[in-house]
């Protein structure tokens, strides 16, 4: 495999592609360099000399001379119309952009194969974790039983400034902003949307399935207050943002929920805006990856492994897409949680299978019961600001 | 790059062989199979038909049927004849044999180029930590500033024992004998070599350069006693055996000692015979991989991941060796060092550049200061059985 000379369309110049620029200068072992840098605000001072730059994306889309295009712009809509454009030109594409990727999947796997175009995006799943790479390459078998993780740096960040340095709420998710840990809406992070997509690319390279967004089940950190809060220390437990997915006989769940978690847990000490994965497989049994999840020097560094990967002609191959033994996706898994709530007319509780413990006060209530998930996702009692569940298992 | 079908000759069939056999007929993706199984000791009552098993290596050296060999047995010096013989006759190889790789790296090397044959060792390196993968595939640019960690599950499993649950040194020795954790020769783990071959190992993948274990310093836990956990203890330290290798201005650095570790030294928490490994590179800050580092699952898991490159026709490019910035190795650190000895005449306090602390007593001292790596190699003062060293950075 030859290493080859890459030249670079780049779209977006914030953070992420400054940095970008930073590292390639920096190393001498990847034959790539920038040519032209699509951005949306020309008048915005740069850092680099104004004839790197353009408004027009077609003077890279339609550019011969550009080998590969880096999408790294915010809108999710017009990354995806960049990204099916350039693949169909026949130039390959790096992304981070995991909103674009989510929604768009199955579409994006189509215009690789149709078009011989590769299109990578390490980037777009926690940042400086190889987990993309490492579902292709090392767990290329079907013996993976379960991926799981801290998915989303921001809301990492604050729950640790809640449980650590003891916060609240509202001032943990302020200072979260003014260090860029969070999204520009930040409803994506705290509300778990972001995790979210990124579970349903890890659906796709772990277990091969196309996945969309609304069919897998997010709840966020939104409802926390001081009573779950208080209820977690009491226990000795932490509270995590956890995405998940795993499969018992052929069949894949995945969901993302808050999660109480006690001193055994890896992802316990997960800490500020790391993320961590914990790979569960029938042979190797647990591996355990921790790193940055956000950033632009983080996210930067993915990209930049994509791009190095590129100089060697690099394609996912999807290749639990083609496996003899199919998954089925559902939602019928039983989860243990924690519901707490303030008004017994509020809560449906013939939806759970068992109650185990129930408290009552005059100020807030729960209960920790059995419910099958599917039951959460229909529950209208969910939509009420002074319910929220966190899940014990 | 098309999913093949290949014929497996096995050399070794102990506890990692058995489970990659059970594996192989438990995962439908890979086109892998035994077909036959080279041991030494017939008489052995074996879990499969004799059919499959051979005493002469040959009768799957020259087997032209088969495409991969896979190499597991324990002598280091057989296991690279079969592996050089293998290799000549253009067939792929997949070890774990950390020692035999180790010292014959160069030569591997230049087999795998002169016949174009594949020689993989996942297991090789900290078994389900796919380290070496991630070296070749993610971390293939210039810009990794260090890789450390604990490689010996048998020794971390020791420490484990005597920090957590209080055990001595020897009760927690035989335990990790009892358990199948140490090595057949437990000097290999306790006296660090086995730690020492895995870092030759990785300096090869991370840094490009072909390094003698010789050339590796290596110093054990063989000398710990009661005054080291008891000072540890009382600074509330931990004790980890640390390999490490890193670059300063394309200099590599590399040696393998007991180190104290405080709470926010990511290795702390790394328990029982897992391995962990830390990456900090230039732009991706630092990454924290954790799994089992031993154990016929473990391993087999490697072997196994190796198995199912090789249907792909995968290689490893050792593309650090061909970059255009050579590193140069040498061992002139700096290192902050505790040495604690009986008597005063034992040690040439002459080796150090300063020292920061000094402890009398009437059993034990120490001192604790700044040496040279060098000085620390050339020592004769560290031969004496009543003399230790623990590294504090």
């Amino acid at each position: 495999m030859e290493n080859k000379n890459i030249t670079l369309g780049v779209f977006g110049f914030g953070c992420v592609g400054q940095g970008l620029h930073n590292v390639l200068n920096l190393t001498e072992r990847i034959d790539a360099r920038i040519k032209t840098i699509c951005i949306k605000h020309p008048e915005k001072p740069r850092t680099l000399d104004t004839k790197f730059f353009t408004t027009d994306r077609n003077a890279i889309l339609n550019d011969p001379e550009i080998d590969v295009v880096v999408e790294l712009i915010d809108d999710a809509d017009a990354a995806f119309e960049i990204v099916k454009t350039a693949l169909s030109n026949g130039k390959a594409v790096v992304s981070a952009n995991k909103k674009m990727i989510a929604e768009h999947m199955e579409e994006l796997y189509d215009l690789q194969l149709k078009y011989k175009t590769s299109f990578l995006y390490e980037g777009s799943c926690c940042a400086s974790i190889p987990i993309i790479r490492n579902l292709e390459e090392y767990y290329d078998n079907d013996l993976l039983n379960s991926v799981e993780g801290i998915f989303n740096g921001s809301t990492n960040f604050i729950l640790d400034k809640i449980f650590e340095e003891k916060l609240s709420f509202d001032v943990a998710l302020k200072q979260a902003q003014d260090l860029g840990f969070a999204e520009t809406d930040p409803k994506l992070d705290i509300e778990a949307f972001d995790p979210k997509f990124k579970l349903c690319i890890i659906l796709l390279h772990a277990f091969g399935l196309f996945i969309k967004p609304e069919d897998v089940y997010n709840f966020g950190i939104h409802r926390l207050n001081d009573f779950d809060i208080n209820y977690a220390n009491e226990k000795n437990f932490k509270i995590k943002l956890v995405a998940r997915c795993k499969k018992v006989n052929n069949k894949i769940v995945a969901y993302v929920l808050p999660q109480f978690v006690d001193s055994k847990n890896k992802l316990r000490d997960v800490n500020k805006e790391y993320n961590g994965i914990v790979l569960e497989s029938v042979f190797s049994e647990s591996q355990f990856f921790v790193g940055k999840g956000a950033g632009s020097n983080p996210t930067g560094s993915a990209v930049l492994s994509d791009i190095s990967a590129l100089t060697y002609n690099y394609k996912y191959e999807y290749k639990k897409l083609n496996q003899r033994v199919k998954y089925s996706y559902h939602s019928e898994e039983e989860l243990r949680i924690y519901l707490r709530y303030k008004n017994i007319e509020e809560v449906d509780f013939n939806d759970f299978n068992r109650i185990e413990q129930r408290f009552e006060s005059d100020n807030e209530n729960y209960i920790i019961g059995t419910i099958n998930l599917q039951k959460i996702i229909a529950a209208d009692w969910l939509k009420k600001n002074d319910v929220n569940i966190i899940s014990l298992n």
